[in-house]
């Protein structure tokens, strides 16, 4: 039973999941879902790409967080297709949660979505919202051994970015190490390491977004 | 239905959780619950506190993670009572995982148990282990918005640890804000600062574990 109430969740989340992709594509919007620990650096990146490139992409964002509007104010200092989902509680964003914030933005208007999904690195990556790629954030000062301890969303991210590296010089974590545990978990990713803060690799990243758009 | 479900699962928990706090209790022995985002420094701060307080209390550790045996074999080079649970995918740490884990323990050897719980500011608030303290670890690369965007954690534990204080002068964490934050979810909680790599502060953390014994 209990089996079965989590297989009708996920079949009605994918349901929600693929009726927000039809919208997207008939609204040709790219949509990348972010994922990451608390603090690993989601809002700071989504604020450099608008920097850097919103002025070739219209870019909208959907916050996630279980309380707070704090991200949300940051980024509408940037830009004005931004919406705030307070989840209550729940470890996650689901599909039928985007499905209601998608009805708050200006999807015309529109190229480029970022998803800031709730700071967790288990939960969030089971839950479909209909974006084209999911993109997990992991940061210097987490350590090497994130991809060892949580292997699934290593697995089912179609990028992985590491953040921080301006913290490499006071810091143990081991990058070799890092990528290799990471190429053994999902051996095609391609790895982008970059410093929100210090702007260092940001170009292989906007690069990287430009490329799927 | 739903609801009546997760008040089942809660309950189950709760009786579950009370079964090991009958047991500790018996046994005399302290257990701390400590609370992270993933990389905060959990094992980081057990390994200090082994190291400070080994000599004069016998510790004890269950590690839990949703995979690897990483973090308890880099304890076991300093204790022999060290469990390791993997949940297998679940975000949280529950009290059956941890009764199976307690019967691992030789617990006539113990004065404290540290359950290190799963790298997760969200799910793991909200399971009893039959702990006697909640200790969440914060640190300073996550950024001083954590209180506001995870309440709950902070709301429910017995002591706030800021760890990594070292990198305050490296980023732009504001303490006065993360503690007014902080006071404004638990008025009466204490905030313990410190850094486990460059050493600072251990003392005040171990004096107040020591207290509590």
């Amino acid at each position: 039973m209990k089996i079965d109430i989590v297989k009708n969740v996920l079949k009605y989340n994918k349901d929600e999941a693929d009726k927000n992709r039809k919208i997207f594509k008939k609204n040709n919007i790219l949509v990348f879902n972010l994922l990451s620990s608390p603090g690993a650096g989601k809002t700071s990146l989504i604020i450099k790409t608008i920097e850097k490139i919103g002025d070739r992409k219209r870019i909208g964002v959907i916050e996630g967080d279980i309380a707070s509007t704090h991200d949300s104010k940051k980024i509408k200092k940037y830009i004005n297709n931004v919406v705030q989902i307070n989840t209550g509680g729940t470890c996650h964003l689901n599909a039928s949660m985007v499905a209601k914030a998608i009805g708050k933005l200006k999807l015309e208007e529109l190229d480029i979505i970022f998803i800031e999904n709730v700071g967790n690195l288990i939960c969030t990556v089971g839950f479909d919202l209909g974006e084209d790629f999911k993109v997990v954030i992991s940061s210097v000062n987490e350590g090497d051994d994130k991809p060892l301890k949580y292997p699934p969303i290593f697995i089912k991210s179609n990028l992985v970015v590491l953040n921080k590296i301006d913290m490499l010089e006071v810091s143990d974590f081991n990058s070799n190490f890092f990528s290799r545990k990471v190429k053994e978990l999902n051996p095609e990713v391609k790895i982008i390491k970059l410093s929100c803060l210090a702007g260092k690799g940001l170009n292989e990243w906007v690069d990287w977004v430009i490329d799927k758009s």
